[in-house]
């Protein structure tokens, strides 16, 4: 498949020019973050003092913002880091953790798309609705909607993933049972993954560093989008098959996801990746 | 055993109705804090601005306060998010981690429990004899006094843990070679665990957080903090017989308590939990 | 080897009498700091507001001050606890993480530097250059400079450590494919290791920690980062050693340093240390 091979020659790139991926991100999962960045094959710097964000993020390939654990002193670092990026034409990647959930996180949420230029933006469907402006309910920072693949609300979901890209010029990925990836124009529907990714904190976060990873080793959003959800889905995959269910639990399996997106090879993107584009 | 009945009844009802628990924590151990939520079924959300606390705090189920690496911004979120709790009768519960090793830490723990009332407070012996107003000498973070559980010293560790259960109206958890947990008339001497817990950063602030999931499962505060520290005792101890201590240490052993609680069975609570009521 | 031996009784001490280890750290890689810490036998502590870490750091055995991940915030207390550890003569070791990539770092790793005095610091080339006041590119914060061993180049680096040393009156390590470590007057090559110890976040963060413990288990700064060292390089020799690299990665690799630091014996030291005195 041609897109098989697009994610490929990318994954490629980013091993041999491995880009540098600035990450302002929360205080729970950056270690996860930056473990998987290097696991893929990029070189992470988490950065996040205003007097240093705007130098750092003009050494770096892309820039991630992921505001799980958001407060009102990085929030000020990441638009600056962000602005920077823009002038710099280095690829941002908004995950906007928790947005529904409280008033503030909402309003930062929206105040980083209002005034940095997204190249990607991740998250869950309520995250994505909440962005997008329509009324939902976030529970805390897990997803707290789904739908089935099939039914007409999702549909509904694809329709409003392209409306998003459109109206904000940007890349939406919605991840779900089935992802969502758009630029308003192609979409792309995702069905790698395990459930059982959602019993370890952080394969959000890190999925959006991947996707940091290669937005900063290529100049195709979209595709950097799909590579990383795809990578992260057969990553969840192929570290669920490895597990021994009888003892092991959630903790080897966080670590398998480590190992298995360190050792991600062409073959298993072409035996495993299941894309549908619409 | 009737108790061992009701601790099984509780994490059902825990897994089946996946309490969020709203911490605000440290950040050497949040991760660890928020994988094993995730592992005994709980959902974690970790959200320490001053704006928002309030907020999320209601959207929970119960509350851990852990100040293990307090700051003067935290604790005022610490204390907001507890009064709202208290308003909304949201379980708290408070990990005094370190208090005793300076002025600091000891006014601090004191102000908390002097302005929110909690569901339970667990510590080792010198944090709880400090908060209680004994001094002692703490050294660090880590357990710096200990007892043998026949002696006429823990004799008297176990009155000033009724006394302190009684005059604050708490759970009081004391953890150490023998656990003592008790609301100031019935008392439990718990005795799983095992020592190499001590060689893994955060293993006292995930019991905590697995209290906290227990006391947002339910509405019986020590039948939780029971609950919590046998579940964290027989987590040790499975953890530690399936490591293989010739070339595996506390790394591996970290990753297999998270897989222990994860795969807590009913049976392994029957058959292994060490419980004296007195 | 005599030099083996005197690692080897540092390490014996070091574990009957486990020092506290205050560390002031950045939040990637705290957990991993904490927890190598605890598994060579030392006691880590957390502490950053500057309410307590003059009292904290007087506890302590030794100090860690580690701006990876710096802020306005945080520095005050470093250079707090630095003077404080300075009064009471307890050693002192920092990292500069990332000094060089910002303006930022380079001026505050510069400030610590001349307010605090040094038992020991340890950076890659390109930071401890930067420390040293030589021109130099820091990409990130990874090693972004590497020299052959038997190199014009290295014998420079090797006399610049020894100049580094001497005006400062410190110990010098600089980390990478051999590692030098130098008072000014001896000077030590060390090449353990192994290379994927760069596909795991904080590994160099981890070997300050493990330095620390070391500082703070005798009174001899260049042999307590001698022996940091050569633990830290074993470590990741044996750790590869036990990977399954066809299924395991970065992930299992990360867990295995912490276990072989757990279990590392005196017959590991003498079998493999590679160390020239020069």
């Amino acid at each position: 498949m041609e897109i098989n091979n697009k994610i490929i020659t990318l994954l490629k790139n980013l091993r041999e020019n491995p880009p540098l991926v600035h990450q302002i991100t929360n205080y729970v999962t950056v270690n996860d973050c930056a473990n998987i960045t290097l696991a893929i094959g990029g070189s992470p710097v988490m950065a996040e003092d205003i007097h240093e964000v705007r130098e750092m993020v003009s050494l770096a390939s892309s820039l991630v913002i992921n505001i799980g654990t958001l407060n009102s002193v990085t929030i000020e670092s990441m638009i600056e880091a962000g602005k920077r990026a823009n002038e710099l034409n280095i690829p941002v990647i908004l995950d906007p953790v928790g947005v529904g959930a409280t008033a503030y996180r909402t309003e930062n949420g929206k105040r980083i798309i209002s005034e940095v230029k997204l190249a990607v933006i991740r998250g869950n469907l309520s995250e994505i609705k909440t962005m997008y402006g329509i009324e939902t309910l976030t529970r805390g920072v897990d997803a707290s909607e789904s739908f089935e693949a099939s039914s007409d609300e999702f549909t509904r979901e694809k329709e409003m993933a392209r409306n998003f890209a459109v109206k904000f010029n940007t890349v939406v990925v919605i991840t779900g049972e089935v992802d969502i990836i758009t630029d308003g124009k192609t979409l792309y529907c995702a069905s790698n993954g395990h459930k059982m990714m959602a019993r370890v904190t952080g394969t959000g976060c890190m999925c959006t560093s991947v996707i940091g990873c290669y937005l900063g080793a290529g100049d195709n959003n979209l595709l950097a989008a799909l590579a990383g959800i795809v990578s992260m889905g057969i990553a969840g995959e192929t570290a669920y098959e490895r597990l021994d269910t009888k003892i092991e639990g959630s903790g080897t399996f966080r670590v398998k996801i480590l190992d298995a997106i360190y050792n991600l090879s062409e073959s298993e993107i072409i035996k495993r990746s299941k894309i549908n584009e619409e």
